[in-house]
Order: C-alpha cells, then sequence, then structure tokens
C-alpha cells in the first residue's frame, strides 16, 4: 500500500464550506501520479505507453474542510490484462489521534500504446510494469 | 427527462488534449443545478433542505475536446425516501449529424435539514419536491 | 465591445461563499474564445496562428456569490503589433435593476506560429484578424 | 523571504500542454497561506480578520509542464495600514541546475473585521499581525 497526504487548499472548498466533492478525484489522480514515480516509472513524456480512464467513482463519508490534512492510501483493486483499478481511502485524524473515514474512491485506467496521428489502441500491461504494480494489489 | 449542453472550455482540457475526466463531475452539478431551478426550487439560500453528495461515479466512453458542445440528458434513476440519484448522459454530435455516447455519469445526494451551528441531519424529501422530481424518475 | 455573460456556479464559490478571485480569470478567458468564435476565426485547431498569454490582472470591487449571472463586457484596450489586450468588465443587476461593478480584468495575449516541434515564434498579427479586432477597440 | 515549491499537477495542464495561466493564482494563495501559517497565524477560523482579495495579477515569463517542480519565493511589496500586497517569484530549475523565471504574481488582501450577519469592515492591520509580516517586507 501507497501513503500520502494532501492538504484541503482554499480552492478546494465550496459555498458549503466544505472541500468539494470533485477535488477528490483531482486528488485521487495527483496521488496515483505519486505512486508510478515512487515506482521509477513515467507518468507521460518518453513512456512507452499511456494510462486513459474509463471509469471513476467516490463514496463520501464525512466532510474535509480547509486546512485538512488528509492521509490517502492507495492500493491496487483489480490488475486486469489491460486494465488498472486503483482504490483512494481518504481519512482524517483529528486532534485526539482518532481517525476519520472521509470518502473512498476508485479510478480505473487502461493501458495504451499511442500510435502517430494520437490514435490509442489497447495493449496488455508490460510485464515490467506490471510486477512493479504487483505489491500493491490487495 | 431534462437536457441541456456544455461547452468543454480550455480551462476543462488537459495536457493530453482532452476533457478531464475530473470536469465531468462539475459539468454534472452544474446541469443538476440547473435542473433543480428549472423546477422552481432553490438551489441553496432560503430553502429549507440542503443537499450533501454521498456518492458519485462515472464512466467514459469517447473522449470530448476543447470547444466541444456536449448534450447532457439528466434523469432520476432512484428517488428514495431521503435520497435521490441524477443520471447523467454526455454525448456529442459530429458533423455529420452522428451522436456519439461520451460519458455516464451519476450523482447521489441526500435531503437534509440544516440546524443552527451547521448540524445537518437526514429528512425524509418534502411531498412539494417530490412531486416535481417524480416525472424525471426513469 | 462584445458582451456576454457567465452564471456563478457552484464550483467556483469557496468557503468564503463567494466566487473565488481566480475564476475571473477562467471566464475572462472563455469570454475571450467566444468573442474570437463570434468573428468567425479559429481558437485553436486549424488556425494558423496561437496566443499564449503574458500577462493576466483583475481589480476586484464587489463579491459575486453562487447563482448570481454575471454581465461581461469584452473589449480590445489595446492591439500592438503583435500583441492584443483585452478588458473584461463584470457586473451584476440587482432585483432593482440596479448594476453593481463586481471586477474589472485584463488579459495579454501573443501573436505566434507554431512551428514543428512546438516552438512558438512570435509574428505580427495577421491583417485578416487585425481589421476583424479594430472594432473591439477603445 | 518565504520559499517553498509546487508540483504541476495533471489538472493543472491544458490542451496547451502547458501549466493554465490561471493555475498560477490559486498556487500564489496557497503558498500566501502557507507563509501565514508559518507565522503561527490561522487563515480563516477563529482569527478576528479576515483578507478578502482587492487585485490580482501575473506575468507570465516562460511554460511550466507537467511534473514540473516550481520554486516559489514570496515576499511582501508593500504593507500599507490595511493591505497587504504579496509578490510571487515562480522559476524552475532545469537538468543542468539552471533556473529559469516562470512567472512574476502579485496579490493584494485588505484587512476586515467580519461582523455579524457577514458584514465586512475594512480595519487596520493588528500591530501583532504587522510586526510578524515586516520581516518579509522587501
Amino acid at each position: 500500500m501507497f501513503r500520502t497526504q494532501r492538504r484541503v487548499e482554499f480552492r478546494d472548498t465550496d459555498a458549503a464550506g466544505i472541500a468539494h466533492f470533485s477535488v477528490f478525484f483531482t486528488m485521487m489522480e495527483s496521488a496515483e501520479h505519486e505512486l508510478i514515480r515512487s515506482l521509477g516509472l513515467s507518468v507521460l513524456g518518453d513512456s512507452a505507453v499511456t494510462w486513459p480512464r474509463v471509469a471513476a467513482s467516490c463514496d463520501y463519508q464525512s466532510v474535509a474542510r480547509f486546512e485538512d490534512v488528509l492521509d490517502l492510501q492507495v492500493s491496487i483493486k483489480k490488475l486486469g490484462n489491460s486494465s488498472v483499478q486503483y482504490l483512494f481511502r481518504f481519512s482524517k485524524t483529528d486532534a485526539a489521534s482518532q481517525p476519520t473515514q472521509v470518502a473512498l474512491g476508485t479510478l480505473t485506467a487502461v493501458c495504451c500504446q499511442l500510435y502517430p496521428g494520437g490514435v490509442l489502441k489497447k495493449v496488455p500491461i508490460p510485464d515490467s510494469i506490471r510486477q512493479k504494480m504487483q505489491p500493491f494489489l490487495v
């Protein structure tokens, strides 16, 4: 499991005084990218493959507010032939060190090769990448 | 069914040259609010009730690009005692008038009453609101 | 002068209950693009030229809130050899039809040609485009 | 001078393949808040005063791309009776350790007291806060 943190910035909040529900999706993506970088893999750029999203979801258990520091656990729920489904657990810890579940999200990406002219074609996840992802599978 | 449109603005795009997957969630919310206003109901403000989100999801079928005008169909998939689940179909129409499915999303909100001190308490959806939502149930 | 409107959506607000100051910049850009389209010009795509930004500014006179519909006047403050500075006036009208100034912003873009390899080179604004922009100069 | 860093996340980019110009404004704000927290002051919450923005500007010297880590220097350009103008220098360092200026921005905020009913009234910056801000004045 990969662990990181994200602070709720002011622009992440809305007029209800809480982190907007859409913000969790961009936090998931930046945590996914942090995980990929931690494996020594490239997110974009010279990489042979790219990972367009096919699905995203989030269930909200409690609210997060401005300046809350969220603990984020990233794991892999499903590692298919071409697809990977990440699982994200957001929680926060109060002053008494009690953790509260905040949200539980998923992001499903498909391994694609990029051909000239911007054409994307689904390919099996290369073994070198699969091996690095395997330890995060739950 | 409620129909509206959303144009993909430049800030909605990302370095992959397409509308970022998170953008569909804010489009869903603004379409939900447009539907609520069309019913003569207030989204916030003087309304007796408020609608925090408990879940959101989106499946992506094809990409949307800068300046694409997306057709958006909003319906209600489930109208519970206290909760409402909206369904959003995004599609686009090409030069030859052929429609393409772009994304299919859901947003689940719970009817809550706001008490002094910012306390939220789940309440049944008031009949006056339920009656106005009923025609959108599929 | 070009006139358009923008509604303050829920995601545009922040925990202070108002439209976040950064939102005015994306509204300016989408209004600029709407103006460019209204001239029959292409914002990106098959156009020979592109318009990277070199400066942006905004002064805030009063707040905008969720669901406010802002009137937006777009004009051109300076039309240089290669650069164009747009001026944006945001105002809102209350129930008694009294207008209130909300914000005054500028956006400065430079006309560039895009060469292979993503190289941008500043070029004079083509006459065909300059002629279409001229009427908006104040 | 206060120093921090911000990584360009994927959602910060646009279809031109670079960090969108509006993103620098939210980076400025989060750096301002980081500075305020570093002084032991509260950004919102139980603080006696709040800091609505009256102006924001940014000049762009070169582009930033996905995954670039930007160095951010925050100083105070003007410390008035009631207002503070922050100055933000964004730069990046290439593989050969050569720094490049990316952008130069300002944010002007006014010290206000919040009265019941959401009424804001401009007040002099309290001495306790002024003393903590003074060392950042350039």
